[in-house]
C-alpha cells in the first residue's frame, strides 16, 4: 500500500533561490512546498507510505525531478520556507546528472525527462492494476473510481499541465475531486482524505 | 449562505513578528497563514462568502482577534509569506483596543474575548439554526451532518483547544473529517470542499 504524487512545476526554477520570494521569483515554490506539506503531514505524524516528486521546469536548467520518500525524510517541517529549504538545498548539489543523487535523507534529485520519471515510478508499482490518475476538473469523480492499492496521482501547478508533458498522460485516467478548481495542494488533501476513508 | 473559520492560535504571538521564522519565534504563525489560505483561496479566485477569525493568544498583548472577510479582501496572496504580512501589519496598528479597527482592506483586529467573539460571530448568523460546530476527531462524521447554511466552525492549532477557551464551547456540536489527526489547514480544506459538493 502506496501513495505517490508527481507535482509538475512548470515555471518553478532549476537552481538555488532565495527563501523569501518563494511566490515570485522561485517560480511559484511556494505552492510546491504547501503540496509537499499536504502529501506527508499528519498531525505530530508524517505519513510514511506517501512518495512525492516534484517536476521543475522553469530556468535556468530544466529539467529536474526531486523524489521525497516519506519512508526515509527526515527534517522536514511543514512550513513552507523550511521544505523550500530542502529544495533548494537538492538544487544546489554539485553536478546534477541523469540519475539520481541524495541529497538530504529521503531527499534525492536528478535530470531525467518526465517520460522517464514516469517509466521508472510506474515500474514499482503493481504492473496489472490501473494505478495512473491525472486530477483535473472534468474527470470522474474520484469517490466513484477504484483506486486501487498504490495510486500515482499526477497533478499540475497553477497553470496545469504545459504542452510537452501532456502526450506522457494520455494513458492516465482523469479523476476529479469536483467542478471548482483548486490549488495543487488542496487537491492533494483532498485526494489523502478519500484513501484515508477508505 | 456563507462559512466562518475561527482558528485558535494558543501560541502565536500577540505582536508584529519576523517573516522569517513563522514556525518558531511567531508561534506556529505558519499554520494559521496556511489556514487561512486554505479558507479562502481557489485556484485563481477568492471564495467572497468566508468569513475567518484568528484567535490569537502568545505572548506579549493576548488575546487579539483578526477578522478576515472574503467579501472585501484585498492584497492576498495564497503564500505564507503574504499572508503572514497582513497579520503582522494587523498586530503592528496603533493602539489597538476592544473594538474592531481596520488595518488592511478585509482585515480588523481588536482584543476582545473569546466570548465576546463568539457572541459577536453567532449573532450574525441565522439564530433558528444549529450553525456551531468544533471540528475534533471524535465527532459525529460530517458528512452525516446537516451543517445548515451558513456553518460556523472552530478549530484549535497543533495543541488543540487551550482549557480558557473549552468553557466556551460547549454548545458547539462536535463533527469529524475522519479519525486521523489532520493540521488544521487541512482540515478547513476537507472542510470547504464537503461544503462545496453539497
Amino acid at each position: 500500500m502506496s501513495r505517490t504524487f508527481i507535482i509538475v512545476g512548470s515555471k518553478a526554477v532549476t537552481e538555488p533561490f532565495s527563501l523569501n520570494d518563494l511566490a515570485g521569483a522561485a517560480g511559484r515554490m511556494d505552492l510546491l512546498c504547501r503540496s509537499l506539506s499536504a502529501a506527508f503531514f499528519l498531525s505530530h505524524d508524517m505519513r510514511r507510505d506517501v512518495k512525492a516528486y516534484l517536476y521543475l521546469m522553469g530556468p535556468p536548467s530544466p529539467p529536474r525531478a526531486i523524489s521525497f520518500r516519506g519512508s526515509e525524510l527526515k527534517y522536514m517541517s511543514p512550513d513552507e520556507r523550511n521544505i523550500a529549504g530542502l529544495i533548494r538545498k537538492a538544487l544546489g548539489q554539485e553536478a546534477i546528472a541523469h540519475d539520481w543523487h541524495g541529497s538530504t535523507p529521503g531527499v534525492d534529485i536528478c535530470s531525467k525527462g518526465f517520460d522517464e520519471l514516469v517509466e521508472e515510478v510506474t515500474a514499482t508499482s503493481d504492473p496489472g492494476r490501473p494505478t495512473l490518475f491525472q486530477l483535473v476538473e472534468d474527470g470522474a469523480p474520484i469517490d466513484e473510481v477504484e483506486l486501487g492499492d498504490d495510486p500515482v496521482f499526477v497533478l499540475g501547478d497553477h497553470v496545469g499541465f504545459p504542452p510537452p508533458i501532456e502526450p506522457w498522460l494520455k494513458g492516465w485516467k482523469k479523476v476529479s475531486i469536483g467542478k471548482r478548481s483548486y490549488h495543487t495542494d488542496h487537491c492533494i488533501t483532498v485526494v489523502n482524505h478519500t484513501l484515508d476513508r477508505r
